[in-house]
């Protein structure tokens, strides 16, 4: 017998859906969502809405930012200006600085090279982290991909386009196990990862 | 430094308070949900915005229904109606109602006396319960109310009601630590409390 209506149920399901919650995680969600203050609960719904349309990108490095402004990290005078991480994902751009064993700056290349999906070097962000690194004279792009195929193949892609302008490329290394969604990863192991980094 | 403009680190905050989720499950939810597809982002914020007002009461026993009709324990015709199961809130109904326990029929209290908060028996489902109990010869009512101090009142104040009318009442017993929540008890307790109710 199917206990709860079908929207309901489309939320609980939904919920489930996200990573780390199961299917009996997700019903207790969405029943604690049920409980909310209607005030609340609406304002979750609006926030959740216009989550993708408020947050804007980083005009610099992509990462969040406020509208027509660089997001904090670009706008931090303390941060060293002559490295950039590159990453594939915002999310990843969190989880690498909360290992504190990064002072640079970030790109966010807003996907990786995947040829299967269609894909190629001019829709992610590429092109403006070779412009980056030639007018700000950026000593080191190291390479924070994720180190499945697609991730090993987008390093490996934007490596030799650097050092043929004579950038410095490195890959993080160590840490990180292969085929693993550095999404997923502890802080410690990206700290490692980036500390034993090598040339590319 | 804040990473996350101020309307993404709201919905961390947001997505925090719910139950069993820390800081940073949360963060780590919020940012699954940012790369979700913008159509079922705006999907799922539209299943929350209406979730409160989507989701009908029985008007039989005041569980989740469909607009118009009783809920779907109410409409089973195999189901006891000469029991009835009283709980506090609509989230209660299905924990007991997966320890398999329980043949009868509901009722949804949505509250519990709390002269506190200036909670009476008007305010609470008792008035229906009572009507219900007349109407359809119920032969026990089963309290399955919360075990802290309101729950224990609002169950010793029905059993005295019924009990005037000449209606049996049972309370569940073994099986659930005082002061618990009934949210979060599992079902083997649950069973083991309704199968060693007693009279009230
Ligand atoms: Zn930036
Ligand atoms: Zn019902």
């Amino acid at each position: 017998m199917k206990l709860y209506p079908e929207q309901f149920q489309q939320a609980i399901e939904t919920i489930a859906s996200l990573p780390g919650i199961g299917k009996k995680g997700a019903e207790k969600l969405a029943l604690a969502l049920y409980s909310w203050p209607e005030s609340k609960l609406k304002h979750f719904a609006s926030l959740i809405d216009s989550m993708q349309h408020d947050l804007h990108n980083c005009a610099q490095c992509g990462f969040f930012s406020q509208k027509d402004a660089l997001c904090p990290i670009c706008s931090d005078p303390k941060r060293l200006n002559h490295q950039i991480c590159v990453v594939e994902q915002v999310s990843q751009l969190p989880v690498i600085e909360k290992s504190g064993s990064f002072k640079g700056l970030y790109h966010v290349l807003h996907g990786k090279l995947s040829p299967m999906s269609g894909i190629g070097p001019d829709d992610i962000n590429i092109d403006s982290l070779l412009q980056r690194c030639k007018e700000n004279h950026v000593s080191e792009v190291i390479l924070a991909t994720s180190t499945d195929i697609e991730g090993q193949a987008t390093a490996s892609f934007i490596a030799k386009l650097l050092n043929e302008h004579g950038i410095n490329t490195t890959r993080i290394a160590q840490g990180i196990p292969i085929g693993a969604d550095l999404n997923y990863a502890d802080a410690a192991s990206i700290a490692m990862a980036i500390n034993s980094r090598r040339e590319l």
